[in-house]
């Protein structure tokens, strides 16, 4: 834990006294050196401004997490999260939300809607990473979706392609997390048993370097994969197999928050039984290595 | 070179005598062990129907190289290239036409209008590979392309792709093979001199593993990548840039025809250019060779 001056907001920012972070793969990553970040982690967060514009004191909001420029070609073509001057909340630049307040820019903010619960509220973001993809690719009722990892991460993007209308299957390496969409339209298997057969979507969300190969074999010719996980290492791949089948590999990252929140609100995608602990900011430390541990999906950090 | 009887036509095939036949990078790979196949090599040819239906005999024709089954559920989607069932034309289960005749389908046969000489019309198969981009992917007018590669299939993607009104670069090893692009609205540079800057659409046509390493660097966040090089071996890639940017990869293969025997006719791609020599096909095996060479760009194998 790191002990700083609370953050005076910048013209433009607010700062927000956050209720609740959320620990993500990325922050494991960026723990190992990833991306070189060395300031406060945390990406994911609900909380209540507490020093900002007149209209948003007091308001419980949620952030995105991509602070642009607002000034450059990328910026102006409407593809912000891609600004190449941007600071990113926790992983570049940019102090994260496990701490007691975050300055985010008010044109990141979102209001928090009075149904939504705190719990529920601090998936937004990752929840929003789900909801890129179909807004990156078309998912056409009644396609076959496989979801390549049973993390955070695939846990939502199947329900996310469910929503859809898509027919998702999920192989993981863990019954209980797998248990956790039983009550969906969505089968699961362990991937010891996975007999691989082709798909006309395919999430790869295994956060693993060999999950893509898989990924490639499971999908149809002219079939899309698309590329979730974000490794610090690199991987030994054929990519023949891609050029044979002209297949369609989609990278995808933040997503738009709207659909999130929304889906959050109306209950359509379920995100509490993802919460394995909470702590406090205090024990920041173990929340880290708590949620490091392979049988654990979601931990929260109480800020207050 | 094989000494084998002639084939015998079987129904809905018909026999081509074959007057040229190119060779294709892939022919090259094909030596070295990919596929595994033990045929006749040669899935670039023209020649004249001289066993086959009535309305077929005498005629000119060039033909596309996936012999589909008709029956299973890729045929019926219309994606007969992609048909599982599949034999490839000097690739995969069926012979090919560095020869005196091979055997095609009635269906895969195109006939060749008058106005295309018999040296351009070799070119159809490699030029519907190059069509294949834009069938694939929107390429804009006005849009930045990069074509990484002056090999063939690189020369031909380049002039297809200013033909769709975009703004080509092609990044290359040979002032020679880079040259022939003098005449038309394309700019050209050498590899080693070469700045890597964002591209809109980057094409993947080196030949080599780590192009593709340098074509993600080329394409701008939310950019597409076309892959065209078919490669034995593996590459060790670093995937993070294709989902930090929100890349798309299109593995890219075959193409349509017709749009290549247009392009032809009018003159709008040139070919002939790119035709280092020809050779007898008793001299088959040194026109591999001479094809296998760093600054030799098409050779053309003469059957009659």
């Amino acid at each position: 834990m790191i002990d700083r001056p609370e953050p005076e907001p910048r013209a433009g920012m607010a700062r927000v006294r956050v209720r609740l972070a959320g620990v993500c793969n990325t922050d494991l990553e960026l723990v190992k050196g990833y991306m070189g970040f060395q300031g406060v982690l945390g990406h994911e967060f609900v909380g209540v401004v507490d020093d900002g514009p007149d209209d948003w004191q007091g308001r419980r909001v949620v952030g995105e997490i991509n602070f642009a420029c607002g000034h450059c070609e990328s910026c102006a073509r409407g593809l912000s999260r891609h600004c190449p001057n941007r600071r990113v909340m926790g992983i570049q630049e940019a102090d994260g939300a496990i701490a007691t307040h975050v300055n985010v820019p008010i044109a990141n903010l979102h209001v928090v809607p009075e149904s939504v619960s705190d719990e529920q509220a601090v998936f937004a973001e990752p929840l929003a990473a789900a909801f890129e993809i179909p807004a990156q690719v078309d998912v056409e009722p009644g396609i076959r979706c496989l979801v390549l990892g049973d993390g955070k991460l695939g846990l939502l993007a199947a329900q996310v392609l469910e929503t859809c209308g898509a027919r998702v299957q999920v192989v993981g390496h863990h019954p209980v997390k797998l248990a956790l969409l039983s009550r969906r339209d969505i089968t699961t298997c362990l991937e010891r048993d996975y007999q691989p057969r082709q798909h006309d979507l395919v999430v790869e969300a295994t956060g693993s370097a060999r999950g893509f190969e898989l990924a490639l074999a499971c999908t149809r010719p002219r079939g899309t994969l698309v590329l979730k996980s974000t490794l610090a290492e690199h991987a030994n791949i054929d990519l023949a197999p891609l050029v044979i089948h002209e297949i369609q590999v989609v990278g995808s990252r933040c997503g738009p928050f709207p659909p999130a929140l929304e889906a959050l609100a109306d209950g359509s995608v379920e995100v509490v039984p993802l919460v394995h602990s909470r702590m406090d900011l205090a024990r920041a430390d173990r929340a880290l290595a708590k949620a490091a541990e392979a049988a654990v999906l979601k931990v929260l950090v109480e800020a207050t």
